[in-house]
């Protein structure tokens, strides 16, 4: 496996082309942004620490039955996935009140909803990623009807895969963005990242937020939040 | 019928109590508010043609079978309605981009959709009326799930019976806003108002806006264009 050329370059990862042209080379980064870009830094071994963790996710998930282009891990920085056209939507699972859900209806956080809430999202950074409904989805063509109902009823199998498997290592799961893709042979998969830049993770005892809310409000720990994540993942190193 | 004492104001209309405590006495004021009441001014006349358009168009509904508040005209800037415990969201319908719309998917006004586009917001100034999902409708218990088909399905039948009403005379239903409340029977009706500053209504021939837009974006003729859509619909005082 050759690393080619740069596909693109996100906030979080760099694509890389490689020899094969179903597969793509994904580098993760330490940088980190926030509130549509306006906050930048840099996390410590966020990049290690996502591509483990993003790593053992998605091989769990695909145990369960999950379709995803996770492949194999390169480096301790770096897998190996199917290369997929992204679908431009952000799908959205939250069991419990946090961030933009609770600014958008006035409600405080950690409220535990009676169901799973799906929020859909415009991946477009112009627009700041703005909630969008499947009857705009429909009326400028951003994915089938099909494709929709498809990748909702994933992302709730996703939640309650993820729910169960999170609380077994003692983390309740809050919420979570899922971005999805069609592969060469039409499949469509569950592809980009699984990682506490793209989750809510609160310890179930304390509390703790142990995701990027850290970095987001400036809570402090951040490095140790991702670390813990991955410790409590069972961590081990092994690539 | 007496007018009583004031229930509430609002931005657009005036609400009192009645010596029948299932109906209240509505008074459309000139008053204009636009951007979540960040914009606001005054429109000659406007309390008398939102008057006179909205009973108008009740009557032209409940004709054709939809459920509404309106009872009968008091004056001519004043009606009798049904008092109603109003559901505090907002039901768009659709059918070509302007506006909010246009901004969130970030594409140019004016285009026509396959089939009409539903929204529904929260009604809450505080929140500046935000976009929100069934889902979210039913985690904080905003309504039940069948009240939200209910007036899904409503509106888009006022949709079809709108569009032709104004088609017939010369003018297109770009989109429009809904608000439904429970009367003291159980009875899920339309309420509120039906007017120039709740519809995007354009000439059909030269495209020229014939609605609250003119106010929103200073495009002069104001009264004018709130008068002409009066007149449109036959025009005629008779209260
Ligand atoms: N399997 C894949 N094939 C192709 N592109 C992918 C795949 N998985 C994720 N991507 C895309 O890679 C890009 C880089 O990721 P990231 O840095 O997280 O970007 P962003 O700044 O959009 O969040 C994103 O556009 C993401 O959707
Ligand atoms: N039939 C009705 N019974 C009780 N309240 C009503 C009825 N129809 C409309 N309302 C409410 O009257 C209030 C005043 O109207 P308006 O000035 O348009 O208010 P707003 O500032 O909320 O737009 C609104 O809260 C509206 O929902
Ligand atoms: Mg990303
Ligand atoms: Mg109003």
């Amino acid at each position: 496996m050759k690393r080619g050329e740069l596909l693109y370059e996100g906030k979080a990862k760099k694509i890389y082309l490689t020899d094969n042209p179903q597969q793509v080379w994904v580098a993760y980064k330490d940088d980190a942004t926030a509130y549509n870009a306006q906050k930048r830094g840099s996390i410590q071994d966020k990049g290690k620490w996502n591509n483990r963790i993003s790593a053992r996710l998605f091989q769990f998930l695909g145990e369960k039955g999950v379709e995803h282009h996770f492949l194999k891990e390169i480096s301790a920085t770096e897998q190996l996935v199917r290369r997929v056209t992204i679908i431009p939507l952000e799908v959205l699972v939250r069991n419990i009140s946090a961030g933009t859900l609770a600014n958008r209806l006035g409600i405080e956080e950690g409220r535990r909803f009676a169901r799973p809430v799906v929020e859909i999202c415009y991946k477009n950074d112009e627009l700041g990623d703005p909630l969008i409904t499947e009857d705009h989805i429909a009326a400028i063509e951003l994915a089938t009807d099909e494709q929709v109902t498809q990748m909702k009823e994933i992302a709730l199998k996703v939640n309650e895969l993820l729910s169960e498997q999170m609380d077994r290592c003692g983390i309740t799961l809050v919420d979570f963005k899922l971005e999805f893709g069609i592969d060469g042979d039409g499949r469509l998969l569950l592809a980009d990242e699984i990682s506490p830049d793209t989750c809510r993770f609160w310890d179930k005892e304390s509390g703790k937020r142990l995701d990027k809310d850290r970095f987001r409000r400036d809570l402090g720990d951040v490095e140790e939040a991702y670390h813990e994540i991955w410790s409590r993942l069972g961590g081990e190193t092994h690539v």
